[in-house]
């Protein structure tokens, strides 16, 4: 019982005594130490920073997702939704994968996944700041410095990749103050091994996603296979499952509340450095403004697509990614009216400017360059509501099929390494791809609804914030009144791109066939892309400046914490990182307290029989019949399904092992609670939390349920229940 | 902290060890001594049964509500809600008292309030069973029995309410099976002391209605006033303070989790000794069947007075009310999803069915009893859909007039004391009142709108469901298709009874005139009398048959609670009870716990400005500084607002006192939890919370917030903050 009221304590009137905030880079974690024991780290800090060594070498990249070896012979878990386009890959409407779930009952049953999956192991990180950086302070035109951070990159890279069997890429740090040179062994054949039902790998959907309690059995397996020799190769029969240098212990006793654990794992992009003006734009707004187009956007998918189900199935993709914005951009915004934010930020830029200046030699040239950033993004502010309509508009259908035609035509004139970013050579592969997929997310009626809202909007902008080009193709001018529906019937009706042949028939045409094409939509392509390429080069040059001056403010930001004794980590960036704290729930709001774990007895709660809540007959007849085995959790009850920490992740994690205070794998990290949507910029202790599932309802799961029993003996656990059939 | 561990401990595991269960009469609480000292009450529960003593002798009736003395002077605490009409009786768009709050200064300031209001003192409750059962058994004629009833409780209430200044009623208890008559002093002075501002006193509004976790200042103060002879009097400025026998000692420490709390009042009805068939009727028939039609009536009254403002003002009281029904029925319905009733039902009836055959003489006749009510519910159940339509017929504005104009001029011709229940003399001015309510209530076009749906949806009927009088008076016969908009065209076309002046003018008028009017409505009213009157009787038949049949069930079910040692309290029925539990959360789902107290920082997190979530500035101000005074409750390191308990309520004990282990006030009970809102049909213990507000909240607010100084010296409390301006 002491362990529960610990909990319940915790849950309402004390917090931890260290700090959950921070994905650590490794090599930090030293320096971490003492509150890391304090949190209850059973293992030397040191044993976390050596990439090639247990348990760091087991964590490993999906792209999207990270993962973790759990076997000696390349098994790999990671969530379901990580591994739900190798299941979707697998699946027909005969054999729907999705729905039934997926066993391999042998290594040759086991199913390649999309060509495209990868599995990236880290195997070095190496600090090229000197190599990237050298010169740049004395060049002040924001184009040199992108062009000068770009080529140096991509020199790097090239250098880095050579022999193959590689990926390499430069990782920014502290908004360039650093750059890390990372090189990761890419691993080509990648196979599906397990997946439960849908049922119970995505039970709740998306009306639970970022929802606490949460009852998801978010968990699949794959596993790395390489050529005969042991090194990277395409999918064959011939390979062999991969052997890692080492794969994580399973500990089958999972973590209690107040427990110690860390996730480690590739979280993508966070903005906890962004200045109070920054925050403020977000919420006055970004936020609103990005909020108020998608339901526009949605009600205009609706509407062309009424009576139309063939129209609205292509369209089921955006509209699900449209409602995840919303619900994203309003969770920010209910976020930050909790926490005000921005209040936060000032506080915090006022007492480091008042250190600073009683301390000048911290950051020389500190309140120069900080002006000069205000400046450049107060310029690019100017110009938000432009940015928005024409990034948006470029990804319409018909603007991004012409567009990357057109675009692709220009840079394959270029050395490869001068090509754009995302036209190169190695990105011709997926920009076919895009072009084909357009055949199931396109239709001519409903992208024209779409691109007329947004032309409609642009044409009511402040003439500063024009653009001749897309003005000189509407017909806009002096006193002329801009037909848009004249145009848009010209758009799309003397265009063929709609035309999934002809669309591809003009993939790696050269540029000078296109500017000559009789094609309305590639014509327009040719008439804007001007536009395109100067909007680009406007924005390459903020970000050559802020090469310059975000270090600037990181610098003094960085001075000003250490004299008060605490480290700062980077903004996330899809590097490895560690994040620790403890299993606790939360209080969402007064009298409301939520406990960190949910147990079976909650799957049978929200069982509806209907999806996202429809749980299978054989998992719901383990649980009545209570079937728990030794994965029950005594003091529960039950087995207990998913768990809280007060871990920092962000978008990346999903599929993080999560590591008990000894490094033995209790979770996988797949989702944080609401109230954590808007810690991109600002991590609130009280009310941030990781959501993960617990290793015993995984194996659980495999036992009882799915009887994966291959499965477990490969991870060392002894399955407790027979065989299913 | 220990004490906040233990009640997080009993919201997650554990369960009191007593039932909560049950609204009990007084007199049962001595065969209940052990478990209500298990509860943890410290008084003798003798001293709960008499009802002329401390300290059910405070414990007062509103009619629709329940109060109680809390001084020397006759002052009575009541809910806000309950206090509702004395406050709005009292505003003005000049003088908001709503909007404002009220506070008298002195005993000159206080309000009238509407003429209507009473104080009802509960001074006797007498079996008389003997007298009102008296040879009925011997009847097999429901509308014999059915008469004899009324017609002696009839004589006994007249009897008894000779001398005046008492209100009389019988009371039936257990379906029939005994009969008290209750003598209450009738307090016809009652006039307004203090009101907190809506924003507190009614703070949340219709969203946190039946919502915890809630913050709500359910509370407001009245007065008894007497004739200077000390006996109640109408309204006059002679009239002085009523001086009760006895009134609340208030204890300004409130109540801890885990305390024993009860709360005394007058809960209006609960089903909870209904059949399992009647249980399942309501949940697959009438709820969804109100519930289909109350969203279907919501959107006529939409679309019937779109664009006209006035009209949609005029039906704000019904679309509460139907929104509310619609909240309700969707409770209950969620409610039996949770908890299975019917099955349980079953099972009760089962077990103790089994039981009687072992034990025959336990309940003689009982097999045979319930065929003939089970066959008698089945042919009232055979006309349920003509029966709920009939209904809501006779509620809508002009049937409603029409009907109640000529029905008083039928019962005007009889003596009083057979005058059918509603239409007698002491009814009339209620009767009036009605009538003139309508100004504000109807709008031909809505009402002819919801009138046009019911008679379609009568005209759907199945053939033996039909009422011949409404099929003539509609045209309908063989072959003949029923021109329903031409009928309304009469109907509404050539009635004056839209005009309140024309309406009026018919009040009192003799039948035969009625007869005789050239209104198109009045006309209706003639033409259906007879039906109204053939069903009113097929209904006095069917509840005759009941007071046989019901009784016969319930002498069953004691028969078999009292073999397994447990009393049975008898349905909620308006008279005085007492429901006993303790001070608890509750968890409503897997991982979701209920604290079972809320924090004024609550009030700020739930503060938006609008309505009905705008705290008053003065409020908002007290929080921020921390003006707690010792009200403050040092685990919460705030003043505790509302509170939840394990106690047995439902409407009509709005405004209960709440009493801790020594009997004195501690809270006040207003509103059930969501979970709660099928308890009318079955009590579940591990859900069901009444919500209370703290008495540290109430005395706050009218020390820290209002300055009530003069009433809290009245109830010896000692002020603790200087007073306002």
């Amino acid at each position: 019982m002491q362990r529960l009221s610990l909990a319940a304590l915790g849950l309402c009137l004390s917090l931890p005594t260290f700090a959950a905030e921070g994905m650590w880079q490794p090599g930090q974690l030293p320096e971490l130490e003492q509150s890391l024991v304090d949190a209850g780290l059973k293992v030397d800090p040191e044993k976390l920073t050596d990439l090639t060594k247990y348990p760091m070498n087991a964590v490993v990249g999906l792209g999207f997702c990270t993962a973790s070896f759990v076997s000696p012979m390349g098994l790999v878990v990671t969530n379901h939704h990580c591994a739900y386009s190798a299941i979707q890959y697998n699946s027909s409407a005969e054999k729907n994968l999705l729905n039934d779930g997926f066993l391999a009952t042998k290594l040759g049953e086991e199913l390649p996944a999309d060509p495209t999956q990868r599995i990236y192991v880290t195997t070095e990180i190496r600090d090229v700041s000197e190599q990237i950086r050298a010169g740049l302070d004395q060049l002040d035109d924001g184009n040199a410095i992108h062009q000068q951070v770009d080529a140096r990159s991509k020199a790097l890279v090239a250098e880095c990749e050579k022999g193959g069997g590689v990926r390499c890429d430069v990782y920014v740090i502290h908004g360039g103050m650093q750059f890390n040179l990372i090189r990761q062994m890419e691993i080509r054949d990648v196979r599906l091994v397990y997946a439960p039902a849908q049922a119970i790998g995505k039970f709740g959907g998306d009306v639970d996603n970022w929802i606490w309690p949460r009852h998801t059995g978010d968990f699949a397996y794959l596993r790395a296979y390489v050529g005969p020799d042991g090194k990277p190769a395409d999918h064959s029969s011939a390979n062999v499952p991969y052997r890692p240098d080492s794969y994580l212990k399973v500990n089958k006793d999972g973590v209690q509340p107040g427990d110690y654990v860390m996730v480690a794992g590739y979280p993508g992009r966070t903005n906890r450095y962004r200045l109070g003006t920054e925050v403020a734009d977000a919420i006055d707004w970004a936020y609103p403004s990005y909020m108020q187009l998608f339901k526009q956007q949605l009600e205009l998918i609706a509407s062309s697509s009424a009576g139309r189900p063939d129209a609205a199935l292509k369209y089921a993709a955006t509209v699900a990614s449209l409602n995840n914005g919303v619900k994203n951009f309003q969770g920010n915004l209910d976020g930050f009216g909790k926490l005000d934010v921005v209040a936060e930020k000032r506080r915090l830029e006022s007492a480091m400017e008042a250190w600073l200046q009683a301390n000048p030699d911290a950051a020389p040239g500190y309140a120069e360059q900080r002006l000069q950033l205000d400046q450049v993004l107060a310029q690019q502010r100017a110009q938000r509501e432009r940015d928005l309509l024409w990034g948006r508009l470029w990804r319409s259908g018909i603007f991004s099929a012409a567009g990357d035609l057109y675009r692709l035509s220009l840079e394959q004139t270029k050395p490869d390494a001068q090509r754009e970013y995302g036209y190169q050579q190695r990105d011709e592969v997926r920009i076919e791809g895009r072009l084909k997929r357009l055949d199931r997310r396109y239709d001519a009626q409903v992208d024209r609804a779409l691109v007329a809202d947004l032309l409609r909007r642009y044409l009511a902008l402040d003439a500063s914030q024009r653009v001749a080009e897309l003005d000189a193709w509407l017909g806009r001018g002096e006193g002329v009144e801009v037909n848009l529906e004249a145009k848009l019937d010209v758009l799309y009706g003397a265009t063929k791109l709609g035309n999934s042949e002809q669309r591809l028939g003009w993939f790696g045409a050269k540029s000078s066939q296109i500017r000559g094409a009789d094609d309305s939509a590639l014509q327009m392509a040719v008439a804007l892309m001007p536009a395109v390429l100067r909007l680009e080069s406007e924005s390459e040059r903020v970000k050559g400046l802020e090469y310059q001056l975000r270090p600037a403010f990181m610098r003094g930001l960085i001075a000003y914490k250490r004299s008060l004794g605490k480290p700062v980590y980077p903004d996330a960036n899809n590097s490895l990182r560690v994040s620790y704290g403890i299993v606790e729930g939360y209080s969402p709001r007064d009298a409301v307290n939520h406990a960190p774990q949910t147990r079976l007895q909650g799957i049978v709660e929200k069982h509806t029989g209907v999806d996202p809540f429809d749980a299978t007959q054989r998992q719901l007849a383990a649980i009545s019949e209570r079937r728990f085995g030794s994965y029950v959790d005594p003091e529960l009850g039950s087995v207990p399904v998913n768990f809280l920490a007060s871990l920092d992740i962000t978008g990346g994690n999903s599929g993080s092992p999560a590591l008990n205070a000894k490094a033995e794998l209790v979770g996988l990290a797949f989702d944080g609670n609401y109230e954590s949507m808007s810690s991109g910029w600002l991590f609130n202790q009280r009310l941030t939390r990781t959501i993960l599932v617990d290793v015993r309802y995984m194996l659980w799961v495999m036992d009882a349920v799915d009887g994966a029993h291959r499965l477990l003996k490969e991870m060392r656990i002894k399955p407790q229940f027979a065989n299913k059939q």
